[in-house]
């Protein structure tokens, strides 16, 4: 199976190398990392870089598409080339997803109309602003359409489509891999679960790092 | 807070990318990815890179070092140069840490002689002869000397470590950013857990990838 990374300058790391990890570990994909342009590509801290080894025109078609999320997200969205090639890639996929705010860019695109969608839990209601029916849930699934909520929520994702592609045996063999058997220090990982103070405290951090509270879709 | 995370050719991208995005997301660190020579980095599975922005010689002394697991230590273990640097970062740093094979590599720079630590399961009692007192643990923690188990476990260290440096509120902060509220689809992720024949075949898919069950210290 063939699996292309969308990646582009302000792209969160781990929302891209969570699914990568398992499609990798289930040693049953080709994955290929692609972006607008080849060669490093600067992540959201301004800390690191991924890198994209193909550029659109290379990779007319692919079996997934993942869109990963961060801050640059909102350039995607509005660029015309980088849409074109997800609803070209879109039309044959067996998957179409997408991690933490990698849906506005799916929404963007003009892909989730009337579609059950999550994004990362601080901007998941601007889903609705795309014609999409946001859903406070870990990942969520309508035909090919596969959406997950914030960043580390990609590995569940990834490990749900490797099931249906491959079978339980080889998603619990590629968990295993992974020895994804998380155990959070604490249990704040959703704002149903984190202290009030702390939705607080990030939602203030947040807010004023990207100006606002509707920075994808204002 | 000055975080080095160590980068090698046949790195695990997942190892090094789960405590970055920790890290990343406290929003108290500085991070540089570090190897031998900057440049591309190839990752295990040879479909995607990392990169390093920093050779050692740029980077003296940090206040953590994370060292990534993957089929990539083995060369590690026997290149003095990265055990040297290791050994030097390990003399000033505040927490000296590894995910995954990771451990293998503090373990042949001599940082673990009589140190309760953890490595993936299927190479943990390896560390047994590297001096190391194996743990089935998925984070193991002894004075300065942090080691995590496989793979996606280096979420939860960096986790445990930007609590124990920033206090709890900022842990669950940075919980709640990488919403990092697991719900894996299965219970698979640990030997404990996974049915015995999934775990059969993965250690013979591993032995025959590896050639070996004791591939890091044959």
């Amino acid at each position: 199976m063939e699996v292309a990374i969308l990646l582009y300058n302000g792209v969160t790391a781990l929302d891209a190398i969570g699914p990568y990890e398992a499609f990798a570990g289930s040693m049953k994909c080709k994955i290929k990392f692609v972006a607008k342009e080849k060669g490093l590509i600067q992540l959201d801290s301004k800390m690191g870089y991924l890198h994209a080894e193909y550029c659109y025109a290379e990779v007319p078609s692919m079996d997934v598409l993942i869109v990963p999320g961060g801050i640059g997200c909102k350039e995607l969205m509005n660029d015309e080339e980088t849409l074109n090639w997800i609803r070209q890639l879109h039309k044959t996929s067996k998957w179409t997803t997408s991690v933490c705010s990698g849906s506005m860019v799916l929404g963007a695109a003009g892909l989730l109309e009337g579609v059950p969608a999550t994004s990362h839990w601080f901007v998941c209601e601007s889903l609705r602003a795309l014609g999409a029916i946001p859903q406070e849930e870990r990942v969520v699934h309508h035909g090919k359409i596969v959406t997950a909520a914030g960043v580390s929520s990609g590995i569940d994702m990834a490990l749900q489509v490797v099931a249906w592609e491959f079978g339980v045996e080889i998603a619990q063999a590629t968990q295993l891999t992974l020895e994804y058997d998380p155990k959070p220090p604490f249990d704040a990982g959703s704002v149903k679960t984190a202290p009030p103070a702390i939705v607080q405290y990030t939602k203030k951090v947040y807010t004023e790092l990207m100006g606002s509270e509707n920075f994808f879709v204002e």
